[in-house]
C-alpha cells in the first residue's frame, strides 16, 4: 500500500488536522492522529472528544498503488517530520505492523503506529435533519463577530458555547460570558432560509472552524445530528459535540431606551482604550466620561503641573463639541487621560467605568470604521453596534461599580 | 523641562533599552529606565547588573526647551505606552517629584518616577588603555559564528563567556562549553591591529550586542577598563562586565591528524540532522556512518519491510561514490534513516554518534555553502569547518559513547 503526495498539501493538512490532537490524553491511541488510505485519497483525521478535524488529500489516479487501509499514528511527531522535510514529493506507505513508511529525498522514516480499530468513530456527514450551505466569508466573519464574547470559565459550561439560531430567514449568533454580551446576525438568502434550528456550540469549536475557512470564496455545509454539528468545507470537516441545555433568555438583556448616545471612530477609540488600560491595574478599571470640549492647549499647559493634572478641560485645542475622556490610574505607576473628539452624540453627558480589555475585544471583533456608544446609566449595561443603517451585531458591556 | 520627540525614535532606542531591565530585582529602582534629558539630547539606559545599554536620542536645536533633568521610570509600562502611542510626535516632561508626563496625540500620561541618585552608575566609554574599532558587519558575524557554543549553566562560570584575544593583528573568538567548541578569527587591517588584549565577555552581552548591531554599514568602538568592556556605535552604548579568571587552553582539543574527511552541503546536511534528531529522543543520539554509495531503489523496496529496514545499502539510486548515512530511533516512536551524498572524501569510512541539536547548531552557526568534517576516532571530537581555502572558523563536538 503506498501513496505519493506533495509535501505541501499533506503538510497543510496535517497542520489543520493536528489542531484536534489533544496536548495529553490517558489513551495514548487518543493523541494520535488516524490515517485512511483509499485508492482515490488519503484522510487524515484527529479528536479531542469535543472537536474532530479530518482532511481528505486527493490522490492523482494512476500514481497511487494504494489499496485501502488505515492505522493510527503519533500526530506530533509526524507533522515535525513532514514540516521538516525538503523534497517535494512524499511517498507514504503502509506496513505490518501498523507502520507508516515515509520516503522522502534521501530520508527513509518508520512510524510506529497503533491498531485503527481502538480509534474512535468520526461524526459521519451523511444524510442529516438540518442542512444548511453557507458562504465561508459570511460564516467566518459572524464567528469572529461574536465568538470572543463567550466564556473562557467552566462555572456555566453552556456560556462557554455560541448560541446559534436560524428561524425565519435570519442566522443568528449569540455569546455573553455574563460580563460582555455579542450578538451577530445576517439574512440568508431565501433559498438557504427553509426550516429552523438551535444549537449551542462551543466556542472553541467555531473558532477552529474559522481558522479553517481561509479559502474565503468558498461554501460549508452543515449538518446536525445526534448532539454534533459538522462543518464541511473543500477537503476538511470539522465536527463538533453540541452543548446541552438551553441557553439563558438573553436578549432580554438588550436595553430599550438610553439616555445618551456617541458615536467615535472604532480605530482612534480602540487604540486609547489600549493605552489607557497599559496603566489600569488588574482590574482594567478604564473611566469614560463624555464632557463639552472647551479650553486650549494653553491653559493646560498651565495647569498640568497640578496635583491630579485632570482638571476638567480638553486638550484637544480649538474644538467645540463633545468629547469623550478615558481615565486610569495604577497606584505607584502613573495616571492617563486620553480623550477622543466624538463624531455625533445626543442626551445627557455621564461617567461610566468599565473593564478596558473587554471594551476593546469588543471594539477589534467589531466591524466598521466607527462605533455608536448607548448609555442608559452608570450602572446599566453600555451598548455598542457599528455606526451603520443596519447593524449586524449588538454587544453589551456591564459596568464596574467605582467610587467616581 | 520638555522635549519632543519621535515616536519611532523613541520607541526604537526603548526597544534596545528595555532589554537590559532585569525581570525582577529586589531594588525597585533597578528594574526601572534611566531618562537623562540635556538640551541637545535624550539618553535613555538601563542594567540588570552584568549588562547595561544606552540610546541616545539626538533632539533637533530649537524645538526643546530642555535644561538638565533626570529620573528613573519604570521601565516595561513606559515601553509598552510608547509602543502603543499612535501620534507621530511624542512631548515628554520632568515634573516634581520625579514625574514623567507623556503627551501624544490626545493622551496626556504621569509615570511615577524614582530619585536618579539611586540608580547604579554607568560605566563610562571615555578614555581607555584599549581601543579597537570595528565594522559592526564583522564583529556581528564573528559573535554569530562563535557565542552560540559558550555554555548556558553557571556550573563552570568562565565556560558562559566568550574568550576573545587579539593579537598579532588577528581577533580570535572562542568558545566551549565542554561538549562543543567553536572558535572563528579574522585578520584585522594594519592600522587597527596595533596592541594586544585579552578577555572573557559573557555570551549573553555579545548576543545582545548582535542585535543591536542592525546597521551593518557602521563601526563599533571597543573600550576596556575597570573589568568592563564597552561597545559603542551611532546612538548606542552596551556595556558588560568581563568574567575573571584565566580561560582554559581550549586551543589544545583541536585534533592535529584525521583518520577521515568528508565534504557535504551545509543546506542538505542541517536539514537531515534537524529531521534525524526529532525521532532521537531526549539525548539528541544520530549516529553517522560514511559508507560506499551501492544499491539502487528496486533492492532497497524488496527490503523495506525487512526488520530494522538499515540495510547497509543506499537510497540514492544510481550514484556511486560515498554517502553519509544519518540514523536515530526512539523506542516506541520509529526511527529514520537519512542519506547524504558526498561531495568529497577521503580516508577510512567510520561510525560516530553525537548529539543532534549541537550538531544543527554548529551548521546553522557556520559560514559558507558546503562543511568539511574530520573525524579521528569514534571517540574523539570531530572536527567542523566551512569548506574553503581559508576557513574562519572551525567547530568541534565530542562524539557519545554508544554500543553500535
Amino acid at each position: 500500500m503506498k501513496a505519493v503526495v506533495p509535501q505541501a498539501s499533506l503538510l497543510e493538512a496535517l497542520q489543520h488536522v493536528v489542531r484536534a490532537v489533544p496536548t495529553s490524553s490517558p489513551l495514548p491511541v487518543m493523541s494520535g492522529m488516524h490515517l485512511h488510505f483509499r485508492r482515490e485519497r488519503l484522510t487524515l483525521s484527529a479528536s479531542n472528544g469535543i472537536l474532530s478535524i479530518r482532511a481528505d488529500i486527493p490522490l492523482p489516479s494512476g500514481t497511487n498503488r494504494t489499496q485501502e487501509g488505515s492505522l493510527v499514528v503519533p500526530a506530533r511527531y509526524f507533522a515535525d517530520i513532514v514540516r521538516k522535510l525538503s523534497a517535494p514529493q512524499v511517498e507514504l506507505g503502509l506496513t505490518e505492523p501498523f507502520t507508516l513508511l515515509i520516503r522522502a529525498g534521501g530520508g527513509f522514516y518508520r512510524l510506529c503506529g497503533a491498531d485503527p480499530d481502538l480509534f474512535p468513530e468520526q461524526p459521519a456527514s451523511g444524510a442529516s435533519p438540518w442542512l444548511l450551505t453557507l458562504p465561508n466569508a459570511l460564516l467566518k466573519s459572524l464567528i469572529r463577530q461574536v465568538a470572543f464574547a463567550a466564556s473562557a470559565s467552566d462555572t456555566r459550561p453552556l456560556l462557554t458555547g455560541v448560541w446559534c439560531r436560524c428561524d425565519g430567514g435570519r442566522l443568528i449568533l449569540t455569546a455573553t460570558d455574563s460580563i460582555r454580551f455579542a450578538s451577530g446576525s445576517s439574512l440568508l438568502p431565501p433559498e438557504r432560509a427553509s426550516g429552523s434550528f438551535e444549537a449551542v456550540i462551543p466556542a472553541k469549536g467555531l473558532n477552529e472552524l474559522a481558522r479553517l475557512l481561509h479559502d474565503e470564496q468558498g461554501e460549508t455545509a452543515i449538518a446536525a445530528h445526534d448532539g454534533h454539528i459538522v462543518f464541511s468545507t473543500a477537503n476538511l470537516t470539522l465536527g463538533c459535540a453540541l452543548l446541552h441545555g438551553s441557553y439563558p433568555p438573553v436578549d432580554k438583556l438588550v436595553p430599550r431606551s438610553f439616555a445618551a448616545e456617541v458615536t467615535v471612530g472604532k480605530l482612534p477609540m480602540l487604540q486609547a482604550i489600549e493605552r489607557v488600560t497599559l496603566l489600569a491595574g488588574e482590574g482594567c478599571v478604564v473611566h469614560l466620561r463624555m464632557m463639552p470640549a472647551a479650553g486650549n492647549d494653553l491653559s493646560r499647559q498651565n495647569r498640568s503641573g497640578t496635583d491630579n493634572g485632570h482638571d476638567g478641560t480638553s486638550i484637544i485645542s480649538g474644538e467645540r463639541g463633545t468629547i469623550i475622556e478615558l481615565l486610569s490610574r495604577s497606584a505607584e505607576i502613573g495616571d492617563v487621560r486620553e480623550e477622543i473628539l466624538v463624531e455625533q452624540s445626543n442626551g445627557e453627558p455621564l461617567t461610566i467605568s468599565f473593564n478596558g480589555k473587554y471594551m476593546a475585544d469588543i471594539l477589534r471583533a467589531m466591524e466598521g470604521t466607527a462605533v455608536r456608544l448607548r448609555f442608559t446609566s452608570k450602572l446599566a449595561p453600555l451598548a455598542a453596534e457599528p455606526a451603520e443603517p443596519h447593524p449586524s451585531a449588538l454587544y453589551l458591556l456591564t459596568p464596574i461599580r467605582t467610587a467616581i
